[in-house]
């Protein structure tokens, strides 16, 4: 089992990554006070590993809620389920929410818990490789508006992260797919020795190898930690983890939520980011056909969506909340390893990359 | 103008109060950053003062919502609008949310504010007694669940609260009470001399003297600011600031919100509280009779509903949130002047508390 320790003064919490993990009783009441335990899941994760983690919590009162499982349910109403629940078995504040599940599971439960009677704790056992390398770090929590993704949400740090390998074993291809664009990203943002090792990896993560995987989170949240440690509350440096996300939020909202995958539409959103940069003279063309590479060889879509027009990208790009008073920033790439936040993109580079198709990284007559 | 610094470290912020002072542009300039306004106000307050406010915000963009007044609107489908409004617009996470309204307008505008795009800025400018002398102090922002009051929430504070006595010229006469009730407890749990002042100046706040109510406005906000910088995220002594309110919750509960104000809710359960205390040996009878005769004076109810069993309130006191795994915690008096934490009342007591009516304070046979 490995052990890291994001570091956020008060804030701080370990995140322990390995195999037989999430159902160690020990490992779970070394983070619970108080004797009320809520477990949320989804009707997903809820039939294949609810039970084993029930078991190892017999000691506690504990209630349950299964959600739908599916990124539309991400809202306020579906919220006010976890909210009753609390209320429905008169949970003090001295309870702790465990969030079994993935990043849905996690930023819901995470707001839950930031907003139920202004604050409770919460244990975090992300079910998908995605929840593992990206929503279980960084205290991001939150719930969509039928107006924007992510808008309404609170900063909450859990208590721990317990980071099990072997819930990855029943995750659907696609999913584990999604969840290898956000560790490509962190090669892509930071850390060009961990890319060159994802290049190398690849066969092994997509045959999920149990250390090759326990590696690849570990790198991650390593990473992510890093970033989120220097800047907790995103006031500046920590925008470059959303690589990609200006672009994937708007195909996320563009399609309706649910349709790609967040991680799909990430990967798609960073090989935009790719070529946008490219466009500027910050990226060599063949870095960005390298990137392309990496997202295929993963089992990622690097092509958005043809229903989605410039003019809506635009349009979807703007409430994104990356923006500051109205002037469009962007993630982009100073070379692979080397993300900046930046203005510099003008709007008709801008639009040759929305326009660009299945031709991201070409250069069209 | 008196100006109150509430000490919370980086979170400090100024209390303004005087007269002649919600619309006059520098002071809102000082603390509003980015171009982008929101302001909310109610259905009541609207009419009478959004646009002299509006009118000192001409050079900002400046969008508006409008809540129905009241208790009853305080929940999470109203609190919708807020973001609906937020995001119609495209306001960035630099916008500022200005509160003009009671409590009601305050604690849905201060949880916006916390929630929407993880946090923006916001500035409090009450408009009734309750809300100058309490919501504004303090970071408590949320809204109710069907289940139970002020469950969902977080604590946020905001930029600068502007404290105009002019705008309880239009107050109605049982709203003003409802903020005595608050000011008579600031009083009752910490600052004899300060109840003493209230007694002898009654007939001046309910005259509605200006010098008279700020300096009522100023006392209370400097006892709450203390208390609230000792324990801001109310781990233990806070909870003195809710005598009478877990008594007062239950009413309202009970009845269905809005039917009894929140101040009026209190000013009856602070005898309640006062009534236990004196049960329990810890306060002399005409100590309670004399919190009777005061809260009789400023025009407050001191009989809780008949129609709320005593049961029934066992069962509604038995949510509220200040319980402890279980335990029933009440805020109550050991002498006049002192509030305590404490698990001390047996359920026999607190029985005899619940049904004695309209005889709180006196022997019955």
């Amino acid at each position: 089992m490995q052990n890291l320790l994001v570091e956020l003064g008060e804030r701080s919490y370990p995140i322990l990554i390995g195999t037989d993990l999430y159902d160690r009783s020990e490992a779970l009441h070394a983070f619970i006070k108080g004797r009320q335990v809520l477990v949320v899941c989804n009707t997903t994760v809820a039939p294949l590993y609810l039970e084993r983690l029930l078991a190892a919590l017999s000691e506690f009162v504990v209630a349950t809620v299964i959600l739908p499982d599916g990124e539309q349910y991400k809202n306020l109403d579906h919220l006010d389920r976890i909210y009753s629940a609390l209320l429905e078995h008169r949970f003090s504040r001295n309870c702790t929410l465990i969030a079994l599940g993935g990043g849905v599971v996690g930023d819901m439960t995470g707001f839950a818990a930031a907003t139920y009677q202004r604050g409770v704790r919460f244990i975090q056992i992300p079910s998908t490789l995605l929840a593992q390398v990206d929503s279980s770090v960084g205290g991001k929590t939150g719930v969509n508006h039928a107006l924007g993704k992510n808008m309404i949400g609170a900063f909450k740090q859990p208590q721990a992260v317990l980071a099990d390998i072997d819930l990855l074993k029943t995750l659907p291809e696609r999913e584990l797919a999604a969840g290898l664009a956000e560790v490509i990203k962190y090669g892509l943002i930071r850390d060009l020795p961990f890319l060159a090792w994802i290049e190398a990896n690849m066969p092994l993560l997509l045959a999920r190898d149990p250390d090759t995987l326990g590696e690849a989170v570990y790198r991650s949240c390593q990473n992510k930690a890093a970033v989120v440690a220097a800047d907790e509350l995103e006031n500046d440096q920590r925008a470059i983890l959303n690589l990609g996300h200006t672009f994937g939020h708007a195909i996320e909202t563009g399609l309706g939520y649910g349709k790609w995958l967040h991680g799909e539409a990430v990967a798609t959103g960073m090989l935009m980011a790719a070529d946008l940069s490219w466009r500027l003279g910050w990226l060599a063309q063949d870095d960005v056909l390298r990137v392309r590479r990496l997202l295929l060889a993963a089992g990622l879509p690097v092509v958005p969506p043809a229903t989605i027009s410039s003019d809506q990208f635009l349009d979807l790009m703007a409430v994104d909340k990356k923006n500051v008073d109205g002037r469009l920033r962007l993630v982009l790439l100073r070379g692979l390893g080397n993300a900046v936040v930046s203005e510099a993109a003008a709007p008709d580079l801008l639009l040759q990359t929305l326009r660009a198709g299945k031709a991201l990284g070409e250069v069209v007559a």
